[in-house]
């Protein structure tokens, strides 16, 4: 058997078995058991328990050996003591792929290390590849299997997580369904005693349901291995990741809560850069950019076009753009030209290219911004969603709340209709949009939303944010190649 | 008169006439008319407008001149050409205040610079005051009284803020509302014709109802009196700033906005920094920062004590720290020694705490975390808000589902009995307490939210942003000289 197809076993098991399976609430066996069974693919759950006739209403066995059918996965969340005996029944009974949810092993010092190097060589004797231990769980939304517990309702989609951190991984997952972002595979590689993280990398890289890898990496086991796959996949697929311990403190802490090897800081920033893999700052950044990648092109260059309904949003863009080694592009006269038909007299005449309040003029400007050679990329700001920005109402005449729902309810109409324009300009001119907007909370209730959200135009919260995004975005096209003129070939 | 009193004009007028009132939706007359009249205090509202005989089934005044009564303040939002005249009734009439919405003055160039120079010269002539032109409203709520349209209901509390951003200013009140922060007082200050940004200052900070102030800057018309100011605000009321036109670009973007002349970037950094005023990096930190310092005791040091429950947010939160120059305090051999006969013998013996995933070991925890001397200040993650951690419970019995229910709602009260002791301990060890939580939506509607959140204890959704706030706490209280066995006397 090849990684892949052991790692089938882990993805796509139609047999599972729960030892330390448990009624009590507050248990990881709980969670696991109730993890296991919710699903709507047919699979058997087997519960394994020494001191419970029945877990969940299911017939409990002492032992995996006692299992009369052939059981594919067992998920092991007993105490670590325990742990060597279990795996050797798993062996015995030729289970072909396990999870340890068990923590105390090698992240506590060498008496841990000792049994977590047991566990492992029963392991391989019995040909019986892992997760963990001391992982959070892991899932395949295409199968419908999960023992993760503790998250939402996780939507199907292309994004396969690997995180070094069960609680990053889980925080990750939850910014996901708040931004709704869709996930094809996670995991929570634990203490990573069998595989790793580039044994994961490996099968995401080949797996058709995921279209962009993100990590949370807190240590590589294997830096050249990781840097070989890294190089391979990038022209294919995106690679982002978030690495912890950039500083001395951070590295020890990392040690001591996965057993990771941080390495030399420069070391990884050079490998991630040669090898065209995204490393971003913090953690939520990590969704963030691969919602983008998933649907946005890549842009020719780092000219930036700022289309904003207000002068502070403009300004901050403009910073943020600046700070970020991205240019806000100087218009062409033919662009000011354009502008000047649409816009009040008194507009800024430059970039960035402010409506004064005027959220109807947005579309109307976007479009000699995405024809203007000198525009590689557009930070929109203001002009969206503006059915949800409504001003104080209270004791206006119901004739005049009539009127204005209408109104409101056109101008959403339009907007979709001009989106619709925006998305198809977005994908012909090769010039990635990236939203920000105010209106924040009540906007997740318009149609516009969605259709942003399903062409992968995320909002962002602050210029910031979305300014970051493009920034990541040229920096992936410069990698690819993907320059004014050029091919959309890899240049590493 | 002076600046206090012609201030309460702006912000607690017995009556208000709104010129270019209109009942059309969109126009800002319309807008502005209906603030006004939003208000539950007695208040006098004239609608002024030359081309309709009602406005909200009030009638209207071809002219301000026309009112019968004595009018307070003028709401002025008519095409920039016409306010001059309007600013000439409004001097014939004797009022003492006003605010101007127009834009296509001084920041649009010469011409508009003219215009906007006559205003003033006739404003000067009556003694009238005015915010903007080129302001997106300004509100007090201890009046009831606003002329800020697009925002959500505003708590009233105590943060003032002064933006020279209509949509920044906006943007901040929106995050307010999301964060439950509670405000005084509002002005977006616009062109600065008339009232500039020192002036709110100078009256924002003899304003009882106001504890702190926040502030969007895109440029300071007076450094020197700002200067001055500052350093006699922030030894009593704290003074948070975010200043826009960082890079090139952004200064010249500020100047096309509100007519700003940013200067140099140096001397604006030296002169924050003289003057006891936090300058944070983005716009949604003024509220984080604010929210903290509302509450929050000031620590004696930058010597932080990390307690979280699970690792990988304890590597993020240390990276976190030593990056913005805290510490990650080592513990006493006493703390250690508590800690041991908490934690099972595995936990990480050291500064992260890391209870591995124990929730209820938080608390318990925390104590020693108080008691020890290296340690000034608390970052607290995981073990909150655990009654909306729940795992997936699909199919889970009914009785088993009632037991749960139970279990939470003694977790919750559990919780809610330690908060009220940490909060004591906080206030009397003199140890700030910030906490991130992955728990987002979820814990919004648990009451331990309500109670942090009435104590100033904001929940921060990322390491990087919870320890911004303390590495800021810490900078307050270094400037007062708040150090250990020191006084809390300013020391500037």
């Amino acid at each position: 058997m090849n990684l892949v197809e052991q790692l089938e076993y882990l993805f796509n098991p139609r047999s599972v078995a729960v030892v330390g399976a448990s009624n009590t609430f507050g248990k990881w066996g709980f969670d696991m058991i109730n993890s296991a069974l919710a699903t709507t693919q047919e699979r058997k759950v087997y519960p394994v328990n020494k001191n419970a006739s029945e877990v969940r209403g299911l017939r409990t066995y002492q032992c995996v050996r006692d299992i009369p059918d052939r059981v594919d996965f067992a998920v092991i969340t007993v105490p670590y003591q325990q742990v060597p005996g279990i795996m050797n029944d798993c062996v015995d009974k030729e289970i072909k792929a396990a999870l340890i949810t068990s923590g105390g092993l090698s992240e506590t010092g060498e008496e841990g290390a000792k049994v977590e190097a047991e566990i492992v060589s029963i392991a391989r004797r019995g040909g019986l590849r892992f997760i963990g231990p001391n992982s959070m769980g892991h899932f395949n939304t295409s199968s419908d299997f999960s023992t993760t517990p503790w998250i939402p309702q996780v939507k199907k989609g292309s994004v396969g997580l690997i995180s070094q951190s069960g609680n990053c991984g889980v925080y990750i997952l939850r910014c996901g369904f708040e931004l709704g972002i869709g996930f094809s595979k996670f995991v929570s590689s634990g203490n990573e005693a069998d595989l790793c993280l580039e044994d994961y990398l490996e099968y995401l890289a080949q797996d058709e349901e995921t279209k962009v890898i993100i990590a949370y990496i807190e240590g590589l086991r294997g830096g050249r291995r990781f840097f070989q796959l890294a190089k391979e996949i990038t022209p294919k697929k995106p690679i982002i990741v978030m690495k912890a311990g950039r500083t001395a403190g951070g590295t020890k802490a990392a040690r001591s809560h996965t057993a990771a090897l941080s390495g030399s800081e420069a070391i990884h920033e050079a490998m991630f850069r040669q090898a065209g893999v995204i490393r971003v700052d913090e953690v939520d950044e990590l969704l963030d950019v691969a919602g983008a990648l998933l649907r946005q092109p890549l842009p020719k260059g780092k000219r930036v076009g700022i289309l904003t309904a207000g002068g502070g949003f403009g300004v901050l863009a403009t910073d943020a753009c600046e700070r970020l080694g991205l240019q806000v592009a100087p218009l062409s006269p033919a662009t000011i030209e354009r502008l000047n038909t649409i816009l009040p007299s008194r507009w800024s005449h430059a970039n960035p290219v402010d409506t004064v309040a005027a959220y109807l003029d947005t579309f109307p400007c976007l479009w000699p911004l995405m024809d203007d050679e000198n525009v590689d990329a557009i930070l929109l700001s203001g002009g969206v969603g503006t059915a949800a920005a409504v001003p104080k109402l209270d004791g206006v005449p119901l004739s005049t709340m009539e009127e204005i729902k209408q109104i409101l309810k056109a101008r959403e109409d339009e907007e979709l209709r001009n989106w619709d324009l925006a998305i198809e300009r977005m994908d012909r001119d090769q010039k990635p949009i990236v939203v920000l907007t105010m209106a924040t909370s009540a906007f997740k209730d318009l149609e516009t939303f969605n259709k942003l959200r399903e062409n992968g135009i995320l909002i962002y919260p602050t210029p910031e944010r979305a300014a970051k995004v493009l920034a990541y975005l040229a920096q992936a096209g410069e990698y690819l190649g993907i320059s004014r003129g050029g091919q959309a070939e890899p240049t590493c």
